[in-house]
């Protein structure tokens, strides 16, 4: 890949995505109205983004030659989660750029080296211990103390592949749940709430923040992201700054959330950082009605080295999930003045599964 | 077809859509975020709809079993351009629902019909007779006067098939320039501004209207739209219920768009309706950032019986069009804050082609 081929996109260009489900349907919902085609590439036929895209390819992330096929038809590459396999990346950016690139992903699929990244940084964040078997657990559950969170290093997302290890739990139970897989033991951070900050850094560096989304869970899955989140202007400016240094030591291109605690502590309120997702995030589904550029829209431009869009919020925000059964209330949530309705077009309402959102601006 | 197919959509069925050009790319863009798919037919294999389909069918619309098969994949039909001939409408419409349906199809296809609909309705329209060889010309312009405009009755569209007929042209020489077309002679309106009214019937009778909009012509072809329009709220209230009168003679379904000149007479400022388009329409572009639901999204939610979404205005907002080489100002466009850019994806920018446009709100 030559320097050449990092002269920005133009219009009629095609973005490749890796990945299929509701973000990577949102990017090309995005890269449309711009002019940009979209190739989908994912495993599964069934993917909900294959009905927007210009171009569809259904293969495993392990095809070879599925996957430089399509690296070969596009101009840029992009993901829609943050476990792309290593093997795929590095073959995909063989032939094109990747953004965001390998370092990001590397960085952020390992929940250790993300940790010890962070605090490379000197940023905040729990107190954290790698754990590989009983003898580790057992030093890490002295270092970090109870109550901690026992994780698997990879693979995890909406609270699968982890256990809260408190006072009395048996470590070799909490080391059993995680199946054999390396793990990391992290203190448990008592948080007033949770946080995010969803920005983008653009080829050229530039960086542009949306304002910072307060996020409430249920059963370790996004229920709703508000804006503006109830903190104070100096701990959202500690929250950004935080974000942009992350982004310039990844050197990072696209949209990205940074899920913050927001905890309370002697000095005041102040935020000790949890996770990255190298990708949009469904806290910023908002942005779609909520501000003057779109998550979608904005990684569309960083990646194809545009202009960022501005980020300026429209009103007081709030975004809500559609999980499993939610869902069947559309017609409902339709017929209400205000709410824009988003459905993913995905087939079952398995529980838990993210059908939907809708977004409410006032 | 039974009663049975008119039962509301729901999220996962198909649209159908006759037309691949922007308009059906930006009907598809706003079903998506509903969980509907849409199945785009049009003759040219490189429609800018196609890009964001999750269906195809590239065939002629004269096709019988091409749209036989197209109609029994989807769940309704829908079309983005007037000229859909009628028998490809009768043969669609035995398989599925069609709408807006034949009725407004017939009635606004031929300029004759449609102003003698408008004026059977007393809507006020400017005087016209019907052209069909030299001697109904002659007639013609004695009862109309000049100026006048004569034009094709069928295939318009831009100033296309039209001549001013003034004082002194040759009756002779306008009547060739139809081209041996059966015509219609309509008085010149001497008009201060162009406004329209984009509205939506819905299935169950619901009429929904968006702020009346004050359109900018050069060359015959729109170059801006502006909301609000300079007219006084007596005005507005009258296109208005006209538009609401010509949706429930025609038992319309779906969105639509009444062009209408704006007169200053003896009694104050009035409206003469120019034409109506039986779809969305260029003049409510604006929508899409400028209004709580936008006009794509309003005729999917009428075509599919569900409620009409909320139609309030914004701000202050102007939509431009990009014709020709103006949309290679992409660049520049996309660094103005506050600009929302949109490109067509189409090929070659030919001069006064629309090739996208630009909404600023305010």
């Amino acid at each position: 890949m030559t320097t050449m081929a990092l002269a920005p996109l133009s219009p009629g260009a095609t973005i490749g995505v890796l990945g299929g489900g509701q973000l990577g349907r949102m990017i090309a919902l995005a890269a449309a109205p711009l002019g940009l085609k979209v190739h989908i590439y994912a495993p599964d036929a069934h993917s909900p983004a294959f009905d927007v895209a210009a171009e569809r390819t259904v293969a495993p992330y392990e095809d070879e030659t599925a996957l430089a096929m399509f690296a070969e038809s596009v101009d840029v590459v992009t993901y829609e989660f943050e476990n792309v396999p290593a093997e795929t990346a590095r073959l995909v950016a063989q032939h094109k750029p990747l953004f965001p690139g390998e370092k990001a992903l590397a960085t952020t699929q390992d929940r250790l080296t993300e940790k010890t990244f962070l605090r490379n940084l000197g940023l905040p964040t729990p107190n954290f211990a790698s754990v590989d078997d009983r003898a580790s657990m057992a030093a890490a559950v002295a270092a970090v103390g109870r109550p901690a969170v026992l994780k698997t290093r990879r693979f995890g997302y909406d609270g699968k592949g982890q256990t809260l290890v408190r006072e009395g739990v048996a470590l070799d139970a909490a080391l059993q749940m995680m199946g054999g897989q390396p793990a990391i033991l992290e203190a448990f951070v008592p948080f007033r709430a949770e946080v995010s900050v969803v920005a983008a850094r653009g080829r050229d560096g530039g960086f542009a923040t949306f304002d910072i989304v307060e996020n409430r869970h249920e059963n370790h899955i996004l229920r709703s992201s508000h804006v503006p989140a109830a903190v104070k202007p100096e701990t959202a400016a500690s929250a950004i700054a935080i974000a942009r240094k992350i982004a310039q030591a990844l050197d990072y291109v696209g949209v990205f959330a940074v899920e913050m605690f927001l905890v309370d502590g002697p000095t005041g309120e102040r935020v000790v950082v949890n996770e990255i997702a190298p990708r949009v995030h469904n806290s910023g589904h908002w942005t779609i009605e909520g501000a003057a550029t779109s998550q979608f829209e904005q990684h569309v431009r960083a990646i194809a080295g545009w202009p960022l869009g501005a980020t300026t919020t429209r009103g007081r925000v709030t975004m809500t999930n559609l999980l499993g059964a939610e869902a069947n209330r559309w017609r409902e949530l339709l017929a209400e003045p205000g709410t824009a309705v988003h459905l993913y077009g995905k087939g079952e309402p398995k529980p838990g599964r993210k059908m939907g959102h809708v977004t409410r601006v006032e």
